[in-house]
């Protein structure tokens, strides 16, 4: 009920991601409740690009670098690309009759879930890596896109591209318009993300970070090119990977980072560790009325070492029920 | 005197990068003798930016993709890089006694060419790397631009970056004029290129595509983390690799790419298989006067398959003799 009053006057925008420069009274991020998360971002903005202010950043050097599983859209009750792998574990299993007595494609097949839960990550990983392989980009990038369109949240019963957070949108946007140039930097697959997050966020390809499997390059027929996805994992873009991927990837350190788990903690520190003003953000899940509440003992999204770290040195924690009015776009129709 | 004659008239600029928009008679390729190479390269680019035409390309989309080494700067009589790392074992000589009785250091500390021509490509390379590693991407970046300060060409004595083509930089004014984001995508390593591409061509870090060696991310003092360069390689973006490359940085295809060597033909192999209308160009070394002349035999810059592969498509070849008005920027001043 507070929540509604509060959006009340707000006029929803089909274009939520350009919405904000034309926001009534000119506030750049009005899904944020007034306090100190939401005061933090607009002084580091404020500060970055005000001209002949000590902490002016020039505007080639302004780099903004977001987590996206739990940061970006909703990571719960299990990460998109492991429910869309499942998914490509049941849509190949006719073609791979020796799937039903190995692991963990029996499990998965099974819908075992206790024998799942005794698989290490890397086992998973690399069953899922096995799914992605075997197709061309263009195959995989058609796979993607044909699953995001007709999978649904088991929660929210609504499409995964749907359950994108308004505040960031808002942020986002409002760092664009200050001439901020947005990448993510996630765990997830680069290739998973590539096909739609121009269209949800406002992200392009070459702007989206993330983990990777060897491709090759092969002829498949006169001037006919492909790059096949190969069953192996090339890097993976999460924990202390996350600067390597940044170095490598941007080549420049973000001015402004947010993540929202113990994976994203070095990208924080860093972009810390940068001269100058620098912004280090985390979002922290605490509505599980509107979303999920989860932080030390969750397996999805652990925050726990990133969290104390932020506390001592005194990052924005951002609190999903307090510092959030709206949580998602769809609420704002 | 031909030359001088052509380019009498034209008001050099001291911001050379930004002289196409203005250029008298609003010609964006004042240095480009007319010709078929100069009329492909302003079809292409009317074509693809003429709203309601059939090859129109939507703006997120116009990514064009550079070679570097002979197609933006001079590569001969060595590769640049390989000049520097060179250097870099005789500036590291007094640190690495053992490298008085190893090869290759041995040799290049003797000044040994004949024992370093019959060194493996594999072998030299991997010398390469270990004098790039056991420091930090700062220290690095340091020491690129510190040598690029005082190092001079053998023949021309100037600063390398000094021999950098004039008309591909008003390719380069001219594609950014019409919208298109212009990349590197190069054999040389990522980090020897990019603390001074953003300078010397105008393109950032961030689409500079090239070969790199591994990195970690370590904690050097409290709240202090370093990435730090190991002596290993980790991707070659050369032949095969630069649709890789191209695919795992930018997650696009160019509707435009330049290259000079077979080192480029699977990138031009990949552009020319998009859909829609592509442009797919060769630099091609004719003028030993003003440049150097090489193609089929030249162990550097090696011209051959990509060659009869653009004459069999009819891609566009450009003769730096034939269709070059001005090699360098400073002939302009």
């Amino acid at each position: 009920m507070q929540r509604r009053s509060l959006i009340g006057g707000v006029v929803a925008s089909a274009i939520v991601l350009r919405a904000a420069p034309s926001w009534p009274q000119g506030d750049p991020l009005p899904s944020w409740n007034e306090g100190p998360a939401k005061q933090s971002i607009v002084d580091f903005v404020t500060r970055t690009t005000t001209v002949g202010g000590r902490d002016w950043v020039p505007v080639p050097e302004r780099i903004a670098t977001f987590d996206n599983d739990g940061t970006l859209w909703t990571e719960q009750p299990m990460y998109v690309q492991t429910v869309f792998a499942l998914d490509r574990v049941k849509a190949l299993a006719a073609r791979h009759p020796e799937w039903r007595t190995t692991e963990p494609f029996r499990s998965i097949l099974a819908d075992d879930r206790d024998q799942l839960a005794l698989l290490s990550e890397k086992g998973f990983l690399e069953a899922v890596v096995a799914t992605h392989a075997g197709i061309t980009t263009e195959e995989f990038r058609k796979t993607v896109l044909d699953w995001l369109a007709t999978a649904r949240h088991p929660r929210f019963k609504r499409p995964y591209t749907d359950l994108i957070y308004q505040p960031m949108l808002e942020l986002l946007a409002y760092l664009r318009a200050n001439q901020f140039k947005t990448f993510i930097v996630s765990g997830g697959g680069i290739e998973f993300m590539r096909p739609w997050t121009e269209r949800t966020y406002g992200i392009p390809p070459e702007q989206v970070v993330g983990s990777s499997g060897v491709t090759k390059y092969v002829m498949t027929a006169p001037d006919k090119p492909m790059l096949m996805k190969e069953a192996k994992v090339d890097f993976i873009d999460d924990g202390p990977g996350k600067p390597v991927g940044i170095n490598q990837f941007i080549g420049r350190r973000p001015y402004l980072a947010f993540g929202n788990s113990d994976g994203d903690q070095q990208m924080l520190e860093w972009t810390a560790a940068g001269e100058g003003l620098r912004f280090m953000g985390l979002v922290h899940h605490t509505d599980a009325v509107r979303e999920y509440a989860y932080d030390r003992n969750s397996p999805i999204g652990h925050l726990d070492k990133a969290w104390d770290e932020a506390v001592r040195r005194k990052w924005t924690v951002v609190s999903m029920k307090d510092d959030w009015k709206v949580i998602y776009p769809f609420e704002l129709r």
